[in-house]
């Protein structure tokens, strides 16, 4: 047999990504790219240059992509989508960046054009004074605050009766939340909690319980302290997970490590500065220092005409609400909004090649202002790799057909976008997955380290009354919580106008009498679908595991040759537990959607942030559950949407010190969009793919 | 850097694993091993020669193992795995099997001792004349009636009708059910249903709609026809899956195809017989001709304490029920039994190398008696691989250091072992997944083909009244149905001593009110955990979609040092339908267990297969809920999970002519198991992993 040998074409993709990324970089931005550094810098010049706010210091807790219009960018993509084989790209729309900066006491909202970012300028500016809430925490602010506890006396003496050393401590900021009454909502303040970061990297499980600090934001002070109780501090063995520090590596058996090689080049990835061209697939991966990663314009080749067509318009996820169940003091307002308060951009860090994601990948570095409004960047941010996960995409064994047996089986590849979010304690590793079945697969997954309570139990057995955790070790108890991912999904099924259908499974009954209807057969029941077409924002509201059925989005104006309605479904995959806490509780009046797992809205273009875009401090005045009470049509319309990915987290000893990953997931599913499976004839692989002889070199 | 050549290890670990199993072979089978060729001869000689059964001819439709007590095995393996590694073995047990034979139209049931397979002797006969049911149909029967239809003179006349070539038409054979009455049970009869098969492998896609045909199994003989009504046979243009014949491969991009290599060596994975040891796990992969894979005695290593621990003492596939949901003439009886009718293990065919498993795949062949009771050899019937998704085991970046960032990361890597059953149509890829993490994770994925029904609609439009499906095509109908693939696990958390313990979430209100047992904050409500431990098998019975929770089967007597007790949970990833036919229907009376998917009763070496052991004709007289209704002790008791992972199935046009794959999963999950996380001290990839230079040459 030939032996034909193939390089393995890795260096060769990331240069070529290089080098498109390059070459598109040389003409303009896609109106969608994210804030370039130098944009950035424009949008900081012109701020601090206006006259529209006076008052300083001025600091930036937001600045992103203000993008244009829907129907511009739309036009735009038609166009590039147009130009694009003949090289020539279609007119740059203006770039423009939102602002939120606080000044004076003020969160100011500018608009900036950046379109010439030699010359920026301020379009419009705005104070939000009337509402409840303030912007996002600045990473700097958190670490100005938690510089102040340690020369703060009373908790000097706090720290001193424990028999702590202070160089041990380590502090944190945590949102207060929201709990009625207006004083809390005319001050930005944050609580503090305090760590023993001695002698372990995992500082969270030894926290200092029962002190509480308020920290006031704007002043940078403290202004409330209080030390109700003394606990054991947990100890510190046992709770390193770092190599080395956590005990001796594991002396058994331990799978191989493993590396995929790509025979034949990875040539099916092609990246174009943020826009990815992978399979049938195209997309535009963007980046957000609130949502983290930004899909857009998601579309998928129709293969029996050759046509591009749209699937997604926008989709990030919007809002990650983390309530803890504990009602005692230092615990009640612990009801985490953690892409408002915190930003999931802000808090994803340098993905580790080779672990957080496998040797094929490539990645996308990220840029945001801090809050000076400088660029900061963030290298590796983002990760795009093709998985072979030994999956099928599809098969079948033929025994039917007398002495012969037909099997026909395609192996799945799927292409793998994945951010990963530190928010403090937690990891959320977010995967969006494109498969060449048309399907996109939202995963999910948690793991990183458990908010734990310093307690005074060592063993179950003394735990009388409820403890609102596990004992997951001495003196730690890890608290019951939940955790509700909610994403924004801009469907746009083969266009923009959709509809939000959905198919109910239905009992009938067979009479057995044809005169009444029924079939002359002794079957008695049987299901059937209801289907019911959502007019208004109250319809599109679904608590999807008390009915069975299938929930689509459907465009009522593009039919298959059937007559079918083209659409998309969604199809949960675990994960959709929906909020329980009482209606009138005050962190559930700020995430007041987590009820449901799902809301269809019609777009707006100022509807993003699921609890409002002043999410610290909210009071449930704006968001999701207040724009969908305006009960608008749905129905042939421009629709989005809201799905939240929940799970109620009972802890077990095996979540600490580090927590093996637990997923959940949910898939958006043609169904009906394409005439047939339009991967039937997708490509036999070759008789080789199973037989290489492949062989690595450390290099 | 230097420069280290790594052979590939593929080969030498395919030779390792045949040698393993060579030198097992030498000594005596383990005690759960399928039976082996030999033995199954030997079966075969004993019933032929036992005066038990005069009548003939004799047909076998069943020959498994006679499983030895379970006290015996665990005291085997006990000794085992005591002995392993001094290189001697423990005694071997009795080798036995259990036989269902047919002859003289009445089912007869053996069991026949092989312990030396050259004077094997019946042990005991039974004739299972009383109850109703007839066991699973050989595949040389099904063979035999399809045979018949082209020489019955009123289907000769009902082709020609219909304008189509006798040459071109195949038939299969579908089981009656049972719709009441005592006529039907006294006769082990089946449909038969024809197809087009002309121009296309997919012979299901063009149905000869209208016509009905009974076939007296035991007679062999056509004995009731009707030619009811005669619709279109839909078009074979577009049904046809196989590469070459389903028109041009896709013109556009397409991933690269992938290779795992595993530049150490996949030393990790060790095949001893049909013993699977790698990482932490220890299990025995069994097979049978009605449940496909069987997995036993799986245990993982205590990483604190080098101990290894009971999870599963056996585990397989009880049921796949698949009801239609048409209730006219021609489909009102579609109810399908996959196992208990057909045989999961009687429909499993060669999985194809790299690209029903991965590359690094090494495989099981299986054996079953064929009608005649002679060994049939299946090749490469279960696959075995290490897999690299790009997963991550845990991870953690923290960055509440000053001007330090931490990040550890361990990425995942899992063990599969797979079994695709391909029952008539459908194909179900059965997936084990064993993680390091102590988890078992179950997937069942679908794919193959739609059973569809003639139709003389070609649009939609034309649809006026319950089409009981989707129009996928011109003339094909894709009629609703359920899947229900129902597990059989007998877990044995630590020891063979569990509770099955139910955590629900509950919402309480805090009054603010120390007084009345408040905490004094404003947070109006939380959740906390109610624990139910069930007394019986009523409370056994679990819809999950019901009520949020944590179900668990925990060993009583087994506690952490926090004094946690020992368990395992069910997380359920998607596909958690439940059956929504009437109660008082007659299928459902025969799979009356799938109207929840949770149920626990106590270990019964009799109950294995959820719909009684003689599925065919069935009347629900035999089976998981009537063995349930006893209402025994299941609280500390050796007990069984008993879980359906189901599926509503509303066809839509991309599944049509084969289906991209859908899954659906659940997990068990150590809770409380391990002191704490057991893979916290998992190895650290080196630092080549993510930059290895690999080249293939195909061989």
């Amino acid at each position: 047999m030939a032996r034909t040998q193939f390089a393995a074409m890795l260096p060769l993709f990331l240069l070529l990504a290089a080098l498109c990324g390059t070459a598109s970089g040389a003409s303009h931005p896609h109106p969608l790219d994210p804030l370039s550094p130098a944009e950035i810098t424009a949008v900081r010049s012109a701020v601090l240059a206006s006259p529209l706010v006076a008052a300083r210091p001025l600091t930036f807790h937001y600045v992103g992509l203000d993008e244009p219009d829907k129907p511009d960018v739309l036009a735009y993509a038609a166009r590039h989508s147009a130009t694009r084989r003949r090289m020539v790209e279609p007119d740059a729309l203006p770039r423009r960046a939102f602002v939120i900066a606080r000044a004076g006491r003020a969160s100011h909202e500018l608009r900036v054009d950046v379109t010439n970012s030699s010359s920026p300028s301020v379009l419009s500016h705005a104070v939000h004074a009337a509402g409840p809430g303030f912007p996002t925490l600045t990473l700097e602010e958190q670490f100005d605050a938690v510089a102040l506890p340690p020369k703060y006396a009373p908790f000097v003496e706090s720290v001193r009766r424990r028999g702590v050393a202070m160089d041990d401590v380590l502090c944190a900021v945590f949102p207060v939340g929201w709990f009625g009454g207006e004083a809390s909502a005319s001050k930005r303040v944050a609580k503090m909690l305090c760590f023993v970061a001695g002698g372990t990297a995992n500082f969270y499980a030894r926290p200092i319980e029962g002190v509480t600090m308020v920290v006031d934001l704007d002043e940078m002070a403290i202004v409330e302290y209080r030390d109700r109780v003394r606990y054991p501090v947990p100890k510190a063995e046992g709770t390193d997970y770092r190599a080395g520090k956590a005990g001796a590596p594991l002396a058994g058996p331990e799978p191989a490590p493993g590396v995929v090689v790509q025979p034949e080049g990875s040539s099916g990835v092609h990246i174009d500065g943020h826009v990815v061209r992978w399979a049938n697939w195209e997309f535009h991966v963007g980046f957000d220092m609130r949502a983290g990663t930004v899909m857009s314009l998601a579309s998928v080749l129709d293969p029996d005409t050759g046509v591009r067509r749209r699937v997604l318009y926008r989709g990030f996820v919007s809002e990650v609400f983390v309530p803890y169940m504990d009602p005692v003091e230092e615990w009640y307002y612990r009801t985490f909004l953690d892409a408002g308060e915190y930003g999931l951009g802000l808090w994803a860090f340098p993905l580790q090649p080779g672990t957080d994601c496998p040797s094929n990948a490539a990645y996308f570095d990220g840029y945001y202002a801090g809050q000076d409004g400088k660029p900061v960047h963030n290298e590796n941010m983002i990760c795009v790799f093709e998985r072979y996960a030994g999956d099928v995409a599809w098969r079948h064994t033929e025994a039917g057909f007398p002495g012969q047996l037909i099997t026909e089986v395609r192996p799945d590849v799927t292409l793998v976008v994945r951010m990963v979010v530190s928010a403090g304690n937690y990891d959320y590793i977010l995967d969006w997955e494109f498969k060449t079945s048309g399907s996109i697969r939202f995963v999910v997954s948690l793991t990183g380290l458990l908010e734990v309570k310093g307690t005074p139990y060592t063993h179950a057995d003394q735990i009388k009354a409820d403890a609102h955790g596990t004992l997951v070790a001495e003196n730690t108890l890890a608290i019951y919580h939940d955790h509700y991912v909610t994403y924004h999904l801009d469907l746009d099924v083969d266009g923009t106008t959709n509809s939000f259908v959905k198919n109910f499974i239905t009992t009938k009954r067979n009479s057995g009498n044809p005169t009444t209807g029924g079939a002359p057969t002794p079957r008695r029941s049987y299901w059937t679908v209801r289907r019911e077409v959502a007019e208004t924002e109250a319809d599109g509201r679904v608590d999807i595991d008390s009915k069975p059925g299938d929930l689509l989005f459907v465009n009522p104006g593009k039919k298959t040759r059937m007559g079918n309605e083209a659409g998309y479904r969604l199809v949960s995959s675990g994960a959709t537990a929906a909020s329980v806490l009482a209606a009138d509780d005050f962190p559930q009046r700020r995430a007041s959607y987590s009820r449901t797992q799902v809301w269809v809205t019609p777009y707006n273009r100022s509807e993003k942030w699921a609890p409002g875009v002043y999410a610290d401090q909210s009071t449930g005045e704006d968001g999701l559950a207040v724009w969908s009470a305006r009960n608008r049509r749905i129905r042939n319309e421009d629709i989005v949407l809201w799905y939240t990915l929940g799970l109620h987290h009972i802890p077990y000893q095996e979540d600490f010190p580090v927590m093996p990953t637990l997923s959940g997931a949910f898939e958006l599913r043609p169904s009906n969009f394409f005439e047939r499976n339009p991967i039937l004839r997708a490509r036999v692989p070759s008789d080789g793919a199973h037989s290489q002889n492949c062989s690595c070199s450390v290099r």
